[in-house]
């Protein structure tokens, strides 16, 4: 059976509600991050990065989301989670997922992570503070990128639900409203079912 | 004609000597990024995010490496370019060219743009000074993550190509003896007429 390491609302939450879309038999593990649960040696050999998400396959762990999203949709094709037939428009759903993890979600962590790219106090703060206005112009950005009514156009993918982590993230941070098209993705991925289910299962509803 | 924009020694390198192995008919479109022409309104309609690379295709833009990588490899599937016919083994190539994108990219970015980050320059002096240590740690951890020759075994792909763009930065920043691994694969890249040519063309060779 597959295995997702998460820890509630972190980005792990957009392959949590693949696996759900897909219908796929999983159980997901809980780490507590703030007790350095993605430290322990048994973690630590599965995924040297020390992080989440990790999904557990019958064939061994993918980590990165772009990857974990990608597998979830091959393997339930029914399901229709990402344009996997379309070679241009899977490089559209790539190139969407890539840029939130290399963008928007680094963005964020000099907001919650400054440790990580300096001991200094002073430059920690300084991290922190610029943040916003590097999520700001990121959603911008992103408000840019959305065919409408989600992230490739008519039909849902697996985009839309990792973007949906970062709008939550958002919310406490920057002013929403002023990106109407990632609200509207936001709010049509939070009504689906297998969102909700998972939100209750982070504890997050 | 496909076209290609980037910046000598960029991370746009590894798409272009992608688009060299597959036999690809394309134009390489060079950007001089410290006249700031990446922010051409010109080049700023095709890609907002005003970054190399951007691959032009008869159907739109593509940016994001681990999307562009991709899709010259389905592209050009003669080539073999990358495992994209085995979900498993597509996922281990997605992973590692998101990590890199997402991580050792990134912990490099801290040292040649901290203004990204930071407005104050005592902070961009503590996020050059520990860029180092940070960009160490992910060569380790590529280091244990390539199973030999080539990044996932056997056979050559894209990842490899990739994976030489940040052993070429390292080399300025990091004792990469350390990483007998990860050299291997730099000098087994080094060879390929591809990489020759596209390191002639680009005034590096």
């Amino acid at each position: 059976m597959l295995k997702l390491f998460y820890a509630p609302n972190a980005c792990s939450l957009a392959p949590h509600i693949g696996l759900e879309e897909a219908g796929a038999d999983y159980e997901a593990v809980r780490l507590d991050l703030k007790a350095g649960e993605q430290r322990n040696p048994d973690y630590l050999a599965l995924n040297p990065k020390g992080r989440v998400p990790l999904l557990i396959t019958d064939k061994g762990p993918i980590s990165e989301n772009p990857a974990i999203l990608t597998w979830i949709a091959q393997a339930y094709p029914e399901a229709k989670l990402a344009p996997t037939g379309d070679a241009f428009a899977f490089a559209k759903f790539l190139s969407f997922c890539a840029g939130l993890s290399s963008g928007i979600h680094v963005n964020f962590a000099h907001a919650f992570r400054a440790s990580r790219w300096s001991d200094d106090e002073a430059a920690q703060a300084s991290l922190k503070a610029k943040a916003p206005a590097n999520v700001a112009a990121d959603f911008k950005t992103i408000e840019g990128q959305i065919k409408g009514p989600f992230v490739l156009g008519q039909d849902y993918s697996l985009a839309d639900a990792y973007l949906f982590v970062f709008v939550r993230w958002g919310k406490n941070m920057v002013e929403m409203s002023a990106y109407p098209k990632v609200m509207a993705v936001h709010d049509a991925v939070a009504v689906r079912p297998a969102t909700r289910k998972v939100l209750a299962d982070e504890g997050l509803a």
